[in-house]
């Protein structure tokens, strides 16, 4: 039996790592890819790497790609990262938003799949906690699995490109529940935007919330070790 | 008068400069964005600045993305570069072909006319003389279009973005009178994607048999330094 091949999208976080696991349990031989873009939270690329080699993948690839020549994002730029100011009903684009990353990221995972020869990409894309995000929308992600069957031999062949975004509707509680039930060890994953140089989580930029108030939510407990006991205590 | 700004894909070759001055002629105010991606043909990068320069762009942006870890092409791996090998009807995908360039391209140009709140995004892929590569169709640039609107604050909110290719369906000797006629320096511009470390072209790869046959067919001089005097004088 030929071995189907997959390209999952792997930041580091939860809900890639999440992915993966689904990626895997769909029988597929993964490839992960990462993208060094330059991130303040570069310490998401050695989690990326551990969950990679835990989980089984068949190759790690890291593609480095300077977006701080891009700016416009405080994930980039020398702009301070947001704490404590997440809404989950707020619509606004915030500051950490990195401009078409989801489309750059998907575009670098699009060719990476032509030379590996797969016909499925998953992105932890989801459409919920970052409702501000154009590109992380169903539409999006629709309009892309169209752009890949035109843009490549093997779609415009026939061979069609999936784009897989198994996520997009779950809540992150939701999100943490199935990825405790298919084992991941969310000791190796990291969210936090602003880490310190050791590595602890801030515990109050957007993405620290979002976990934390997630793990509450799903009644897992949060492994992460943020950097004050105020942060770890939430409640 | 608000300034009308447009992002243009410049690779240093004769189609990008045609198109940055199709740009100019149209009003912009022109954004010029390099990438650097791994590509043995560096010089190509100068040869955008040095076009960047003289045909005024208020901006030359370079970003460096490492497409030698996805591989795939002669232009980025050790894979030598085919040499008097071109043939026009030919519908194979070339080896020199980079998986998914185009869209990773675009992709990173929508991001910076997001930052820049540009509304157009140039681009010289062309169909005739590449007809193996599918992201050179106008199916691909329409797609990507689609996509740009989906995927920005500004497509969703119906100001939107417009994927120009104004070259898609002339001839390169067509393209090369035009350029001509606007007044582009020839000179400056670079195609040979094996060229010597002196920057000579090669004159027998695909893209130099393109280039020649161009000028040739557009009665232009071309004022291309190739490596061997056999080379200089194809006929």
């Amino acid at each position: 039996m030929t071995e189907r091949r997959a390209i999952v999208l792997l930041s580091g976080g939860i809900d890639s790592a999440t992915t993966l696991a689904i990626a895997k349990r769909q029988g597929f031989a993964v490839t992960a890819l990462s993208v060094d873009y330059g991130q303040r939270h570069r310490i998401e690329l050695l989690a990326a790497k551990a969950l990679a080699e835990k989980m089984g993948c068949r190759r790690h690839v890291n593609v480095p790609i300077d977006l701080r020549q891009i700016g416009g994002s405080a994930l980039t730029d020398s702009i301070d990262v947001p704490k404590d100011h997440y809404r989950p009903d707020d619509k606004e684009i915030p500051i950490t938003y990195v401009p078409a990353r989801n489309t750059i990221f998907l575009s670098i995972a699009l060719g990476l799949a032509e030379v590996e020869n797969a016909r499925d990409i998953f992105i932890g894309a989801n459409a919920l906690d970052y409702s501000g995000y154009p590109d992380c929308r169903p539409a999006f992600i629709e309009t892309f699995e169209t752009l890949a069957n035109v843009a490549t031999k093997a779609g415009v062949e026939g061979d069609a490109i999936r784009i897989q975004a198994p996520l997009l509707t779950m809540t992150k509680a939701e999100i943490i529940r199935l990825g405790a039930e298919l084992g991941i060890d969310f000791a190796l994953t990291t969210s936090c935007y602003d880490p310190t140089t050791d590595g602890l989580a801030c515990g109050h930029c957007d993405s620290c919330t979002i976990r934390r108030s997630g793990f509450i939510s799903a009644g897992v407990v949060d492994p992460t070790c943020y950097v004050t006991e105020k942060a770890r205590s939430p409640r």
